[in-house]
């Protein structure tokens, strides 16, 4: 170490008590940061330029070489970086994932028009999705589908909690999303020439014979009650993924995923 | 009510601890029943013909017409029908979805024989699943996918699990499935003339370029590990989902929609 490290051992440490109420909506509300944890993930923040605030290693392992070098990363960014004992980590990690790093991020909202702007691109709206885990899921999702940006429409979930932050797999600091209310998410689309399609119960045409070629947006609706009437009402078409009888419905990730797939697949996967 | 209710109240009583006892594996191995939680799920078993045991009904809500109608069929199917006091209820079904009423079924294993035998057929064999949400999603959408039957090879998560029950949403009791080795299910398969894909990080065949229009098996692989090298020498082919630089990868239920979903495309969804 080319420094001499803060070692902190107390619950009560004013850092430690900020990372801990970023479990919480409030707490990231408040500080406008998020939570990371593990190596893999935190370097994958690091490495596409977020801004970490502050790293908490367990004071055991600081040594390893994975974590010395992301150690040397994140002050090199200006985090601040802070050494626990290994009983306080177990207290801010999740129990059922204890690692030996967490960061505080500092959140990004961005508007529409700071989404990569591509007429012939290819988008993903989500209408109210409301479980992190699905949200994080599909960000994972439409980062592999070459999908340009996605847009949270609506009362949706937080992008930054911690389950749509692990489900995401590092894709929270890779793919572009933007929150929107309905109307401004449509005009913005309009505005950039694409094509809406919702996938829908309501739908007609087959979600492989819906044309996804030149500018899209794929339109997903809400886990429970879908899409309202006046989303459906906007868009240029309704398509419908076939299920087979007896099956109920897919799952709003699995659904989305096989959308996204469908579209990148007709455009050859570029 | 047609004939005179048993009621009980208290949490040592046998049957609640029987039904307690099937969280756990220890639990459904010894009885060889697993629990359904709340009135559609066990509509969807008691209309397919599963075996409920017991079915435990919150005694404030057993005048419902919706739960009255599921004690009656229970009860023609053979099932011990028990109310129970709200309270009690509330220990035994899962915290973050308290329901009204629970049930016991008695779990099928079937053998590689007892799926579905076509050989002009679509299936599905998960290599050595560990997640049972994972593996619950993916009964589901197999089912909406068109799959003849899922082969879950090797060693498993539990399919009764509660978290593969509740995300299979239904599917538990719709989609057929077999577990066996490897060695006998490819024997299995090859017996049936089904060739024989796996999704593979080696895959040099996109995923779309893949037939899947002759009988077929896709072989989906481990959450962490994917697939031993033996089983992907034993494949006809290995192909790869395209996915974009930077992206990780797609998590396994993702990845199964996605070539489940291409494969039944090629067959024109039928």
């Amino acid at each position: 170490m080319t420094q001499p490290e803060e070692i902190i051992s107390s619950a009560s440490n004013p850092l430690v008590k900020t990372l801990k109420s970023l479990e919480r909506k409030k707490g990231r509300s408040e500080t406008g940061l998020f939570l990371a944890e593990g190596a893999r993930l935190i370097g994958q923040g690091l490495a596409n330029g977020w801004q970490a605030d502050a790293l908490l290693v367990a004071a055991s392992m600081a040594d390893r070489p994975h974590l010395a070098g992301l150690i040397k990363d994140a002050r090199s960014a200006g985090a601040r970086v802070v050494l626990a004992a290994d009983k306080l980590m177990s207290r801010i990690t999740h129990k059922d994932n204890a690692q030996s790093v967490v960061a505080a991020f500092r959140q990004r909202h961005l508007s529409l028009d700071a989404l990569p702007q591509q007429s012939g691109g290819l988008y993903l709206a989500l209408y109210e999705v409301r479980d992190p885990g699905n949200l994080g899921t599909i960000l994972r999702t439409a980062d592999c589908a070459g999908i340009s940006g996605v847009i949270l429409v609506g009362t949706c979930c937080d992008p930054y909690s911690f389950e749509a932050v692990r489900a995401s797999m590092g894709s929270i600091f890779d793919m572009p999303f933007a929150s929107a209310s309905f109307d401004r998410f449509n005009a913005w689309r309009k505005g950039l020439g694409l094509s809406m399609s919702a996938a829908s119960v309501n739908g007609t045409a087959r979600h492989d014979r819906t044309d996804f070629t030149t500018g899209s947006v794929i339109l997903m609706g809400n886990e429970q009650s879908g899409l309202p009437a006046e989303a459906e009402a906007a868009c240029d078409q309704l398509c419908l993924i076939p299920m087979r009888g007896g099956a109920d419905s897919l799952n709003l990730a699995q659904a989305t995923a096989i959308m996204t797939y469908e579209a990148w697949r007709q455009r050859d996967f570029k």
